[in-house]
């Protein structure tokens, strides 16, 4: 078993801190995170793409290629792997292998809002895992993500990841779900590692470890907490008020960037 | 006088953002700041490439090429302008007019921390401007930035700048300098308008007007807040505690994304 997947079945479940670019992940590695992911939305949005739309399948890429060689475990989200075709999807899980990723994030929701097929998903994530066999596959379902949640997401949801961990993932995600018994009904329903979105002011780590949870991601919450300390800041300065932020030093800054 | 240029000559300083990705510029010109520069330490932090040693050319086009359309005039931050010589800054100048970008800092702080000659400076100076006449060149002098501060900095600057000033420098920029007699006597040096970086504690926009700064430049303030926000609101998750953090919404950065 490579660490990667070693972290998802030790005593405590992994918290996934998202990065977005070099100086995120760089700094959060820094800080003793043994693995960081990545955030297609902050991807997306430094780089002024649409998120979620299969636009950012090169930025994606060259995000990976500058992470080698940070002393942390990788793992990228690929929205949907940048394509429909499974072949497709291998071959980016191959070229992120050889740069070194540990593991990827595919979803099932598509550009225009529906969720892929299943059987078509079941194909995805069977090619990838047929391409790179170590690699971790963690199957992302969006039932709960983009629809408002309504009764049907839940059996929707167990169906879907008990279809992928079935197809060959390594672990699944159902990011948007909150509730402690629909975490339960999910973790339950399958033997993979469950990873959930942690969601603030609902979820703790502690809380979501008693539930069984294995892996909690960050998504993009890192990334809009600096956008908004980058904001705040600037209009202290123009308003004349203290300057509230702490700051990562230069010093920090010239090591992580060795 | 195109509006850029205007707004060094307005009722008040022009105060400037910096800026190190679509993300960060978009939000900034969102929230009403006219003009953006960027920053050479976040972009070549975001990058994963030390700053200031002429790495970053590749990626600091590809920003400027990014920003174009933002509803916000643009000022790039080119360090040395990555090159030695004077015709190949003024290419670096020229392809970046063709992106709209309204305004270059350029600074004679070399790699090897020494400064540049005063005549070498005056001719890339002079060759930015030959080349592109419209464009906004900020001279940076890093007298005050390189050095611990002496007895001797304040001289240099000011025999610098006159000199930049004199070679056709549409501002100049004296990055470290925070003392009011200093300020002061750098804006009774020379006519063309002075920028000076904001130091938290130490500056406000109003002391600074008061003073004569023409420009405040907030360099790398708001990338290092940004990061320490990333960081901060991890350890929050990792450590149970509440997320302080505020955070920019998912709507706010898909109307960024247009």
């Amino acid at each position: 078993m490579s660490s990667f997947h070693a972290l998802h079945h030790a005593d405590r479940p992994l918290l996934l801190p998202n990065a977005w670019d070099y100086a995120s992940a760089a700094a959060l590695a820094d800080r003793g995170f043994p693995a960081v992911g990545t955030t297609s939305l902050g991807v997306a949005a430094a780089a002024g793409k649409p998120d979620g739309v299969a636009a950012t399948r090169a930025e994606t890429v060259d995000l990976a290629r500058r992470l080698r060689g940070l002393p942390c475990l990788v793992s990228v989200d690929v929205e949907g792997g940048f394509s429909d075709d499974p072949a497709a999807v291998a071959d980016l899980v191959a070229e992120l292998a050889e740069l070194g990723v540990a593991g990827v994030n595919i979803e099932d929701g598509r550009p225009d809002g529906t969720l892929a097929p299943i059987h078509r998903q079941r194909q995805v994530i069977a090619a990838a895992k047929a391409r790179v066999p170590e690699m971790f596959v963690n199957a992302r379902t969006d039932t709960h993500w983009l629809r408002p949640a309504t009764a049907a997401a839940l059996p929707e949801a167990v169906r879907r990841i008990q279809e992928y961990a079935g197809a060959g993932a390594d672990g699944v995600f159902v990011p948007g779900v909150v509730d402690d018994e629909a975490i339960a009904a999910l973790v339950a329903a399958v033997d993979a590692p469950l990873n959930v979105l942690f969601a603030p002011g609902r979820h703790t780590v502690a809380q979501l470890a008693g539930l069984g949870v294995r892996r909690i991601s960050t998504g993009s919450l890192l990334f809009r907490a600096a956008l908004d300390a980058a904001l705040r800041t600037a209009a202290a300065v123009a308003e004349g008020g203290p300057i509230a932020a702490d700051l990562v030093g230069y010093a920090e800054i010239q090591r992580l960037l060795g």
